[in-house]
């Protein structure tokens, strides 16, 4: 605890932000794209009509989609002959945006073009992008991504679905084997969709090949097709306007030529081939091309913790509660501690996300474009998006939920939107890659990479258990950060770095922590090679929950990085200076909510670890909370786009008028003596 | 990390918890209560129906509060003279349980009975339970509770509605001068209320007496009284039920006798007389009658919290995901480390929140009851409720969050209960008194203890700082754990301790850190006299997160004291086994959340910390896991009560279909071979 009054200085006056410059830097590389969908989703009819029963909401956000296509506004991926764009990134930047309008409107809109069109893209070849790109395109043919089932959630290579080649009729038959095997959760599967991409193991001649994905027509009009049925998935959570449904198939017939065939195929004499020999390399090669679900995900969650923050902090700065003992005044919400340690730094961290996020959408854009497609960049992108995909959608959550009880009873109502936006995001969370699951993958990986560094055999053999577990994935040291090689001695150096405020240190704790814990459970491993597979899992098990842990702590280490990188593009000095303080706000908080792992691991001190905790709460919160405003301005939302009451200057208007109002009686003589002035009344 | 084998020494089979005896014991002391409730609300016309458009929704909540009504349901608290029962914590537990039907029905009733119905008993004299308490308990006159105003949530003492007496018509004249006066966020106000308990600053003959209550006639029929006006709060983020809504107004007079006049009346000569002299304590006495509020919600958040670890844990036991590298079986969910680290330390925070309100309770109804009813046992039940409050009402949406995301998807679906419940429990922790704001009450009398304990002049002019921020509270030590003297020496002590599994050091560790931080504020405080006001508040706001962290910590020590006074009223020794080790990973959950804290002031080693973390791991979860369905069916929730699909069994059903599926399919030969035994293909 420094004294009071460096408090107070706040390292210069309110106003030093460039907000436009700031602003621009947040927008990003495909900004033209985020602004297209910005002034789309503005428009009342793009817009949540909040309260709208179930089928109702579900009908406006189909039509929504329908204006979508008018505009020209999703189909920036699609082959330029078919009249799209080829424009991957500007593609998902400009869905994430549409969060904004509603997130069933994101979502749904994901799982047509994302997901139903994606799949056709990407897995099938020229045939089928002539025969049903067209249809998803344009919303003729609304479509189904039918991958996940009833029994198997994350493990999509044991799904039950079978796809069985039937030479007779040069046709393949599509079978649910039991009620595990239902297709469920799927958008669009309860009323919309016409066709569907399905996933099945593929059986040709008696060999099982795998998940592999044909287009399946589904329904007539309104009634599915002969051999298919399914159930309406009901009520959820949230995103109550996209119908997810169930589907099950007995015997239903497509041609052969239906299989999506880029990855996997069967000629006409009924024999299988690949390009890819390994089963399980094939597997992963087709899931990853769907990646860019997972990428979208990442910055949906960073755009709605925006419009949460930019709420609540608007809301903050100018709601006052509870008078100064001082001078009587009531204090603005924003002024005291316990606020400013709420949201300041949810606010670091949502700056981390939009500047990591940027990064994955470029490397997402140089893959997918072709710029730089090797086996080596899709492995980067997909460890990458496993990583961020997590810690943002948590985060997401975590800020919808505290910029909520920040308001207040305002918080819980839905005109002041927050609440509504928790409930929807809650689910990207687990969906599209369940993120304990993910960071399983990159546990993984972080394993591999240790193991290749340090000729370790032991935990290439552990790198194979936890791939048991969250399926067969090719091993590749590519996406993780390049963590060089341990820090042997930071434990000593750290404790007398006397800035823990320097990039340099922060990045030192926090990649020494991700080596060290990866080491550690290495280490913890060792001879799990020579052990019998019960005892191995055990072993494995044993020490699941902190390699999560350790993948959790790879998340932070990208973010803090994306976030440096960042603040490096910087030009303008007083902008520069107040995201360095944010930088710090955000580094020196990971590493304080991790100070018992740095305490226990002798990298910093007691007194250090406490110094951490004053700088926050006497240095870097005073000096920020000035600048708060200027920091949600920048992420240039309208009124439009916010939706909230709370948000739109009403507060401070109501605030004004009560002031007035005491200040107009007081100055009439006609208030009246509180009671403790007056004499005290007896009875 | 110990060694492997030990992990799998479960202490004893499962099985080996009483039940019965546990049920019995978590039902508690008005258990009678509490069935009456939980046999109405598994009824169909008592459940939610999810999905019903707010209107509907509405209406069937208040349908059901007129079925309580019949029932006999609601009455227990009120004047025997008048059909109640004066069985004041019979009432809040039997209202607890109305949550299993739909938690606006348990909160829309609590509105009726407990708010409106309370203050006219607990404010008003014989003439107004006379007058108005058949009407608010028959549901002749729904009723809301006017207290908080849009400009003034938790600072009820500054409310700005106007109570003039006008002496010559013997009539109080009600005005709302400016629109952050609106009463907001006032259950039953938008549509059904009839009658209202309006909370106003009553000014008699030019001197202002503060907050007091007085009886208004609302509406007649669907239409306002003259002068009075109002707005839909419209849709929430949960709690859909209930009609929330804003009123003002403006001239509105009522007869003088109409003030609710326990603690301040007019007399017909128009001078004012109250049994408390000061203001401020009146206030708080007002305020203080209406304490149930914060211990239904307590025992509310509790219950909500055993549904949904009871379908969680259910379907964690039956679900299977991704094979075992062993054997290739599937492995049960909560055999995976990860997920026994999600839900068991969270099994045991519900464990020590049943004990903690059982005990909140009991105290409740002493108090209410005239058992034990003087000042400090007031402010001792008033201190245990804004400690406990928060406490379990933050743990209630931490739980539902992640036995949430535990379910994956499934956990998403309305009909698996646990994401609606989670949208309507959002408010718990910032309505009846919003959870930061109730920690600084309790942080306040931890101070003021402080002081007087050691006799430190600067604590109590520190307790009168925070006095001014969260209202004018009567200074006293009540309601706080006994903290015994400063433990100078448990560093040292700690250090050495063997077996942090015995209570003994767990307590030792708890209350240490309450009392360092208590003692810690204020030695920074030292000198707080001597400032200036504006020095002296903004030192006290540099304090204020830790202040509440202070608060926090003492109320996860009253959790722990209570769970472990429940443990020893156990007598089956097997279950006193299982609830021993529940107990500890509770208690070292506490201490490892806060190891950080432990580490800097030298409480425990590094070493410790270390200990700590892999005897949960290595040693506790495994040990409970056999016994994580037992100590569910404890809380003897019937499959109506759950009201979740994935909790009715059917997720075994399913997987056992599966498994016979595949069986059958081997045993007939007919099962594909997997293409990596097969020939590779090649294309």
């Amino acid at each position: 605890m420094t004294d009071v009054v460096d408090r107070v200085e706040t390292g210069g006056g309110a106003g030093e932000v460039d907000v436009e410059e700031l602003g621009e830097l947040l927008m990003g590389r495909w900004a033209a794209a985020r602004r297209h969908s910005r002034d789309l989703v503005k428009r009342p009819e793009f817009q949540r009509e909040p309260g709208l029963p179930m089928p109702e909401h579900r009908k406006r956000v189909f039509h929504q989609l329908e204006l979508l296509v008018e505009h020209g506004a999703v189909h920036r991926a699609f082959p330029k002959r078919l009249g799209g764009e080829e424009d991957h990134g500007g593609n998902i930047a400009s869905f994430e945006e549409f969060l904004i309008g509603d997130p069933s409107l994101q979502i749904k809109a994901g799982v047509q073009w994302g997901l139903f069109g994606a799949a056709i893209m990407h897995l099938g070849t020229e045939r089928h992008h002539d025969a049903f790109l067209p249809g998803a395109m344009s919303l003729a043919t609304p479509g189904a991504f039918a991958m996940t089932e009833t029994g198997h959630g994350s493990d999509v290579a044991s799904i039950a679905t079978t796809a069985t080649f039937d030479p007779a009729t040069d046709e393949f038959v599509i079978d649910t084997p039991f009620r595990a095997a239902w297709k469920d959760y799927i958008g669009n599967a309860a009323i919309d969709a016409k066709g569907a991409v399905v996933f099945a193991q593929l059986i040709v001649r008696g060999v099982n090949h795998g998940v592999h994905a044909l287009y399946v027509p589904l329904r007539d009009g309104a009634e599915f097709l002969p051999g298919i049925g399914g159930e309406d998935d009901g009520l959820k959570g949230g995103l109550n306007g996209i119908d997810n449904g169930r589907l099950h198939f007995s015997g239903v017939r497509v041609p052969r030529t239906n299989l999506l065939n880029r990855y996997g195929d069967v000629d006409e004499n009924g024999a299988y081939s690949s390009p890819i020999a390994s089963p399980g390399r094939r597997f992963f090669t087709m899931i990853g091309t769907l990646v860019q679900g997972r990428v979208s995900l990442d910055g949906s969650a960073t755009v709605a913790s925006k419009l949460a923050l930019a709420i609540a902090i608007r809301y903050a700065n100018e709601r006052r509660q509870f008078a100064d003992s001082a001078d009587g005044e009531e204090i603005t919400l924003l002024d005291y501690q316990r606020h400013q340690r709420r949201l300041l730094p949810r606010l670091a961290t949502v700056y981390a996300m939009s500047f990591a996020h940027e990064e994955l959408l470029a490397k997402f854009h140089d893959v997918f474009s072709g710029a730089h497609d090797t086996d080596a960049d899709r492995q980067e992108l997909e460890t990458l998006a496993a990583s961020l995909k997590p810690f943002s959608t948590w985060a997401a959550l975590d800020i919808l939920q505290e910029t909520r009880e920040a308001m207040g009873g305002q918080g819980f109502m839905a005109e002041n939107r927050v609440a509504l936006l928790r409930a929807d995001l809650d689910v990207y969370v687990t969906f599209e890659g369940d993120n304990n699951v993910l960071l399983q993958l990159v546990a993984k990986r972080l394993l591999s990479d240790y193991a290749r560094r340090f000729s370790k055999p032991d935990a290439a053999a552990i790198a194979g258990l936890v791939a048991a577990q969250v399926g067969e994935v090719a091993i590749n040291r590519s996406g993780l950060r390049a963590l060089g090689q341990r820090i042997g001695d930071l434990g000593s150096t750290a404790r007398s770095i006397g800035r823990l405020q320097s990039a340099a240190a922060q990045r030192a704790l926090l990649t020494d922590r991700v080596e060290t814990m990866v080491g550690d459970i290495a280490g913890r491993m060792r001879g799990v090679a020579k052990l019998s597979p019960t005892e191995a899992a055990a072993l494995f098990n044993a020490n699941q929950n902190e390699l999560i842990e350790a993948a959790y702590a790879h998340a932070e280490l990208l973010e803090w990085e994306a976030f440096t990188a960042g603040l490096a593009r910087v030009t303008h000095p007083g902008t520069r200076k107040v995201l360095t303080w944010l930088r710090d706000l955000f580094g020196l908080g990971l590493i304080e909510k991790h100070a018992a792992w740095h305490l226990i691991n002798g990298r910093i001190s007691g007194q250090r670890a406490q110094a951490i905790t004053d700088y926050i709460d006497d240095r870097l919160l005073p000096r920020l909370r000035p600048h708060a405003q200027a920091l949600v301005d920048a992420f240039e939302f309208e009124q439009a786009h916010l939706g909230a009451s709370v948000a739109s200057g009403v507060e401070r208007e109501r605030q004004d008028e009560a002031r007035a109002w005491f200040a107009a009686q007081e100055a009439a003589g006609t208030a009246p003596t509180m009671e403790k002035k007056a004499a005290a009344p007896k009875r």
